[in-house]
């Protein structure tokens, strides 16, 4: 052993031991004859001391040692005097004189600076991690990681979940996002894709009595990257169980987030708000499918108030309570928030989304000369200052128009307001279920019905819900966890009786027949005496990022890849030999090169 | 919840307590009115009782009931009167009676009897491996694998081992077996790799301080499948560790070999026996680098007696003590072991190893009549029998040739001859380090010498070592575990040293450029204070099937791939949209497919 201790073990109780201590220089400080060391592990510090006195030939060496060399050194533990006493280092009380110093090995000058607050871009940072990861921050997140795995397996471990490792070369699915594809040498012209998910497999797994199942599982879909997807690979704890009802899975899922919220951090969880809402009042009341509900800010209907209004306008909109959508948004204070340039910008924001114009104006003690009195009657605008609980200097902003419009774009201002004002408390983590999602969507290009999200999903009401002619209102047993404004779960209830899942893809011009080609082993499998099951999946990645407040979900990653989907560190990816290919009876089309 | 409890759970203290029970229906049994079944999950049985006096409709029910249908039951349990008793249920002691019962799902008839000693062959099996995975040895396997991979995680987690998921996305590095490739969409003509094993990024791991390492790391290599090799994809324990030397590595190693048998296995570890040999130890102790220390049966050299022999070939093979060998392997006992047509039939075996033939004579009471009296003195006859420890009935086989191809037949001759007596308890593990591989090995092919296993161990005494200018003999810190005749793993000290990685290179007429650019983030990262640093990888699978017996890898696998490198399950590897191949820059090669 090269070392008899790290830099984070001696203490008090090791005072005039005899130790060997290894890492890296992090401070270097020559105090008139004395050199002072802050030797650096993966653990912490400890401060070596070079005195000529104790040790000519050390003392020689140290003086040519430099940040970040690699050394080893050896002799006693002593008590720091109190006059020196560090409070930045962990092991403040003690100090290691030495007697013999070794370097371990050379170095060239770095390409940037190892410590906390590096200016280095992440292009550099990233090209050389290996250098990144001495820095607390980064190893902070490896350290995090590492619990965070450990902790979550052994959780679902000890409730008699089995962890069962799926398989990573499967078959194509292009239904969904893009397959990341293997040629196969072995058969020739036939490819392998890494899986999306291991949706398919855990079901499997459950025909299989396997009946409760999880597995940190690696997933894999060929999009672009952005700050809150990895490129090429990311990670999902998954989970499956037989014999449940959605109830069921929610306690599983609570209880998990309440023991991993408290072993690994130090953020509340808002008990009272971790409850569960349609996806269609989470549209209404917040303009978003993942809400952040550490603050209040809802939208508040008022289709019915301007359909009194004078102004056709208005009221021509009000009219259509299907289609179309009123809504007011209220911020209180605002005198305290924003400027008038503020205020053009806001109007500048909605327009892009192809809004008109924002309506707002500012709650004054004289309300009476607001420019919406003309349109409205004084008992009117009571009704709107009460639904909306204005009180004097609060704004009021409304947007009408087409419903989906009106409510992804009052989502998106919600957030983007809240984002100027700084209501959010990052210690704070509101989770909330939003359930009941729609089974079809509409296409925005030619109007087509199809599934809106993997069409396993029990429809509610079983098979009697396609009694429903109206195709975009049939919904799903389907759960997303929210949690401040991200979707940090997924999950349903699984179709497992042949013949509704067959009339789910009929009910969109789809065939049995297609089922079974495109689905075969499921189509098979639920033959046999299939048990009812559902499950879900967790973001793992995007759940460390809230965990860790880090906006970048590169951070998460030992060794990320780049936002081009490049590893620059190892050169990934790169051309290779044409012999390579030729075994695997593939070629490159040459046109596309240019 | 549609159950309160598993089939496993009730016992004496719930009698009379209402439950709810789902499972498949094991084995319906009608005797008289009452229906009994034994209702099974992925726990265990618990007997269901339908009386029509209790409830008249779901006795009405469970006569149709049969085999491996899913069913839900609900009422009371009750005592089992004591002749009914039946110790073959772990639930033996009491039985459910039935007011309430639910077929959940339907199926058609199974294509193979879902119990213990099924006959199917594994073709069906895995193409229905869901309902494969419902046989208790499957599921064994399957719940072996859960509680192993927990075991070990917390095993090294709990050593300050930290866990990190190194990427699959990597470069290609042709230089050991072939690589899978992945076709890149965002960069035409360049390929990702999926990574033989993490190698590079663990040792990059070091250099980021990161000083202890663990991953149950999955490896991707493109070879053909054989039986103790699962195609596609495997796992492996991987670890790596900084200043430390082989020694600690080793009680690392041992000490979680220690607590994974005890704590998962029956099985008892020879530890008198788990020491170290060198690689050339081995060799001519058992002709094999991962011998089978469950026996004896070790090659003893002869040379030094053959040279005295008055026949010609055997003193000429002799006299060349580097190039040759001659050694004995006795067998005791052989009158009780083998007949005259097995004789003929060792003849065999080791003719088509290239031997002109195999010396063997059997110790009887009139030892000097042996066939081979007339090459040898009596004195030099005695030294044999000494030295091989005959006794009255035991056989020894000669083999006199060029080293290696009398080490390596000796050492498989030796494992055929324990195959036929039957030597080995499998109840015994017999663990042996094997140390100082050779570092460089020559081509049958051109003589030249290169590489004998990755250039990144370190050779026993650094640079130095190159001062040897007999290339062959020169030993890396390399060393790999064998049990009971499998190499269950394998690693090194690492080369962290530039100047001498690169010198290594030079050795085999290899140039620094090259080093620089197959091995570039290595490369780069070693000008950096690198620790000094070693490791290691456990293959998982194959460690698991010793620990459970299993012959072919498949059965460690929940979904394994065939022989043929298919899901036959999933259909995969399968054609693909030409669209797909079009996104990914590339074409099939027409011409392979014929």
């Amino acid at each position: 052993m090269l070392r008899t201790h790290t830099c984070w073990e001696l203490w008090k109780d090791n005072i005039w031991e005899e130790v060997k201590l290894c890492g890296w220089v992090s401070n270097w400080r020559d105090h008139g004859w004395i050199i002072f060391i802050d030797l650096r592990d993966r653990y912490g510090l400890t401060q070596i001391v070079f005195d000529p006195e104790d040790d000519k030939t050390s003392w020689e060496k140290a003086d040519k040692f430099r940040s970040e060399y690699v050394i080893q050194i050896k002799w006693k533990v002593r008590s720091r005097p109190e006059w020196q006493e560090n409070k930045n280092l962990e092991t403040w009380k003690i100090e290691v004189i030495v007697n013999k110093a070794k370097m371990l090995s050379k170095s060239k000058t770095p390409p940037f600076e190892i410590d906390e607050f590096t200016k280095a871009n992440e292009e550099i940072r990233l090209k050389h991690r290996y250098l990144d990861l001495r820095r607390k921050p980064v190893l902070d997140n490896v350290l995090f990681r590492s619990k965070f795995l450990n902790f979550t397996r052994n959780w679902f471990s000890q409730k008699d979940f089995l962890e069962v490792q799926t398989p990573i070369f499967t078959v194509s699915s292009p239904e969904w996002a893009r397959d990341y594809l293997i040629p196969s040498r072995i058969n020739p012209g036939k490819f392998y894709a890494l899986p999306q998910a291991p949706q398919q497999y855990k079901q499997l797994l459950m025909v299989g009595s396997i009946d409760k199942y999880f597995q940190v599982a690696p997933c894999f879909r060929d999009e672009d990257p952005r700050a809150d997807r990895h490129a090429c690979e990311f990670y999902q704890i998954d989970c499956e169980m037989s014999f449940v009802d959605q109830k069921d899975i929610f306690e599983v899922v609570e209880s998990y987030m309440a023991d991993v919220v408290e072993a690994l951090t130090s953020k509340t969880i808002l008990w009272w708000k971790f409850h569960s809402m349609t996806y269609d009042e989470a549209m209404e009341t917040y303009g978003s499918d993942k809400p952040d509900l550490r603050y209040d800010m809802e939208l508040v209907d008022v289709m019915d108030i301007f359909e009194k209004s004078t102004n056709e306008i208005f009221s021509g909109i009000a009219k259509y309570k299907e289609q179309n959508r009123i809504k007011a948004l209220k911020v209180t204070n605002w005198d305290n928030l924003f400027s008038k340039t503020q205020m053009k910008n806001f109007e500048k924001y909605v327009r892009q989304y192809g809004a008109q114009g924002l309506g707002y104006f500012q709650m004054k003690e004289d309300w009476l000369k607001w420019p919406l009195n003309k349109f409205f009657t004084e008992e009117d605008l009571n009704e709107i200052i009460s639904r909306t609980d204005l009180k004097v200097w609060d704004v009021v902003f409304f947007w009408a128009w087409e419903k989906n419009t009106v409510l992804n774009y009052m989502g998106r201002f919600r957030i983007h307001l809240e984002s100027l004002i700084g209501l959010t408390n990052k210690d704070i983590l509101a989770f909330c279920w939003i359930t009941d999602f729609p089974m079809f969507s509409e296409s925005e290009i030619d109007w087509s019905i199809d599934f809106e999200h993997n069409p396993f999903s029990m429809p509610k009401w079983w098979l009697s819900a396609f009694e429903n002619k109206d195709l975009l209102s049939i919904k799903w047993v389907q759960y997303d966890l929210s949690c401040n404004w991200f979707e940090v779960l997924s999950g349903s209830i699984r179709n497992h009786d042949i013949e509704t899942l067959v009339k789910a893809f009929e009910m969109v011009w789809r065939t049995e027949e297609e089922v079974k080609e495109k689905f075969w082993a499921m189509y098979e499998a639920f033959q046999y005496w299939v048990p009812p099951h559902g499950g879900f999946a967790i973001g793992m990645d995007r759940f460390m990022m809230i965990l860790k407040d880090e906006d970048n979900i590169r951070e998460i990653y030992a060794f990320p890849k780049s936002g081009k989907a490049q590893d620059t560190m190892m050169n990934a990816p790169s051309i290779v030999d044409k012999a390579q290919l030729d075994e695997l009876h593939i070629e490159v089309k040459e046109e596309d090169l240019n």
